[in-house]
């Protein structure tokens, strides 16, 4: 954690330093992406096994590839009662959250017969990739899952590597399961993206790809983008607080940790007004570390990534903030609505000392798939949004297009496109000519 | 054109053969546009003006390389005036519909202190590309640039190359400035693209790049893609009729032209249950080609990528339209509002004999940026969604986050993230240690 005095050279500095965690960064991988996905193109089912096999130490086979409901029904009694009654609590949260954001179809039309809208239809199939691995995490299959399910999307496919007795994580199968995922496979990896974006004999076709993965993954995401869509490119995770002399330091530094914890990527960033909250956040961060089970994690990840930022005043404070758009923000200032008003960019904003980061992550509702490395400047959170598409709908009368016919006639013939204009003018070229001289 | 019987199988030839079309088949390019991407991000300025020699066998320096006031004087002055009149009114049209889709922040909120909700912010500064090359597409700027004015976009920057008296077209220049580009740059090509996406002392960095270009441009935008957003990486251009016996040949024949005329790689589909309407289309549309003055790439477009399919009934010819995805659709058929209700996937979707395409690329208001390529299963037109994102805004009180913080404990413990944990758990632990036994 270095502490350093605000200013517009440091904050670029820092930018360059959090900008080296791109996956833009690793182009050395992308070879070996290319690859895989061009094998899985070509070879289908017989690619995914054989890749399967090298990199998860498992025979799948295109009847055990996708998990059964017998298989479903023993992850629901492998999983502990207490935790699947939490998960169904947030799940009414993060359903509640997510419906608010359902778009309407919507039109407008005239007397004179003109219609004009835009017809809201949910994706056909969705895609979600679940990491595997020893860390497992139920509340993201929750949040990739639950906007496509919100967004109406008929058919969402999950893939997951299997661990290495050819089994998926139980807390992973039965978060899917309550979120609502229709079809469950089990391969991972830059192969588990060729497959939905390509389709094999045993997994279908998706329209869009989502679910957070490791550098393969990413690659393999961005390397079939434009043939399916897929969600926003994730880094690693991030969180900026914004504080004053009102924050409680205890609070702020438990806080900053809990993104730290994240890998030795994540970075964790305290901007402040107070020199003495920084000094106090700092020993209070030297004091979690004696206990905190994840510390080698987090003592990289601060060294690396780490920041606590002097600003002048809040103003500064918040332009920096801006500059940085970090995933997560937290407000623990005074008159922090205030503030929130001023924050351009931020994946998701918690305001006020008792908006932990980690409610967002499990329980408030709000989805905890964010724009990372300064994508805040241009992406959302994953939403209903990411499981729509939008056709506009023109309609217009003989009368109504009779009147403008030929402005569009002038306009296409502006720009050579004479056939364009032909089929305009197809349509009135009887009554257009008896009006000629 | 091909006349074809619809089946499950001749329409995935079909969809095969458009496919070809795809900005992805065209990695023999990448590494040449990987090289000037990395050029103008090392070198800059100095990078841009010897491509724009290069490519463009134009001199720009950092003096020239940005429109000047006077420059845009001289174009009002060289353009028509009764076009600056439609550009005008074409204007008013497409500013009322995009308006419309202008998204509010919004927010929820319980007695106990909790507030859940989602803040809209425009994008900070947008790069608008614009093709250069004897075709010139005014309607085609005010497409890209209204909707990011109405979504409130402060800063927009529009780059075009320079034609060989270093001068850009007018009619573009005009169209610039009556849809609100703040700044105009004489670049083109993937040199552009990279200006755009890291900025150079002349050019600054945006957040977001749109706009068509040729296979370069698009590749560069699919390269800096994660880096900035970019709008989806558009292909040639496409119709599809789907038309039955009540459909005039005569309009149809010409609303097909209207498309095949835009390059050798545009696609024209009629799909239609009349056997007769069929015929009477392949006569009109000879009898047009010999009158038509781009009838040279109309029948290129039409002999590789032009189909007449004949389907069984309304609802197989929906469902292949379904499968194609067609930019535009036109539905010129009986009860054609019914139809339309189970049009799951195109661009825009034009209704009845009179709302011929060419009225939505010029003059109806829906933007004519839209997705190609079959796209149209996940992607939309270009809308003021481009130009916003959300961040969400997640606020609890002291007793809200009281009655939910074990939940949250628990489901961190369970994903080992105990860092997570302990930072909800520090707000309670002295009452938690109370209740303890």
């Amino acid at each position: 954690m270095r502490t350093v005095r605000l200013t517009k050279e440091s904050t670029k500095d820092i930018l360059e330093n959090l900008l080296k965690r791109s996956p833009n960064n690793y182009g050395k991988f992308e070879a070996a992406v290319a690859d895989i996905l061009a094998n899985v193109k070509e070879k289908g089912d017989e690619a995914l096994f054989s890749y399967t096999k090298e990199f998860d130490k498992v025979e799948v086979t295109a009847d055990t590839i996708r998990v059964t409901e017998a298989e479903i029904q023993e992850a629901y009694e492998a999983v502990d009662a207490s935790l699947l009654e939490v998960i169904r609590k947030a799940l009414v949260n993060i359903r509640s959250y997510h419906e608010k954001q359902r778009q309407n179809s919507w039109f407008t039309s005239t007397e004179n017969g003109t219609m004009l809208g835009q017809k809201v239809t949910p994706l056909n199939r969705v895609g979600v990739y679940v990491p595997g691995g020893k860390a497992v995490y139920p509340s993201s299959v929750l949040m990739n899952i639950v906007p496509a399910k919100v967004a109406g999307v008929p058919h969402i496919v999950m893939t997951t590597p299997p661990g290495k007795d050819g089994k998926v994580n139980p807390s992973t199968l039965v978060a899917a399961k309550e979120a609502g995922a229709d079809e469950i496979y089990k391969v991972g990896g830059a192969q588990a993206i060729g497959a939905l974006a390509y389709g094999t004999a045993s997994i279908p076709k998706v329209d869009k790809i989502v679910g957070p993965g490791n550098i393969f993954v990413a690659l393999a995401k961005k390397a079939v983008y434009g043939h399916v869509s897929i969600d926003s490119i994730a880094g690693p995770s991030e969180i900026l607080v914004l504080a004053d002399e009102t924050a409680n330091p205890h609070y702020v530094a438990a806080d900053l940790l809990s993104q730290a914890e994240h890998d030795e990527m994540a970075s964790a960033i305290l901007i402040t007004t107070s020199t003495e909250l920084a000094q106090n956040v700092e020993k209070e961060i030297d004091g979690y570390l004696k206990v905190l089970s994840r510390r080698e994690i987090i003592e990289k990840s601060l060294e690396n990534f780490g920041y606590i930022l002097i600003a002048e005043d809040m103003d500064e404070a918040i332009d920096a903030a801006n500059e940085i758009a970090s995933e997560h923000m937290e407000i623990v200032t005074k008159n922090a609505f205030e503030v929130m008003m001023k924050v351009r960019n931020a994946g998701a904003i918690f305001i006020g000392e008792y908006s932990s980061e980690p409610l967002g992550d499990y329980f408030a509702g709000p989805n905890h798939v964010l724009p990372t490395n300064g994508t805040a400047k241009f992406f959302s959170a994953l939403s209903v949004d990411d499981f729509i598409k939008k056709s506009s709908i023109v309609y217009y009368s003989r009368s109504a297009l009779k009147e403008i016919h030929k402005d569009i006639i002038q306009f296409a013939i502006s720009e050579q496109l004479t056939a364009h204009a032909n089929s305009i003018a197809v349509r009135f070229e009887d009554e257009d000519k008896k009006e000629e001289p």
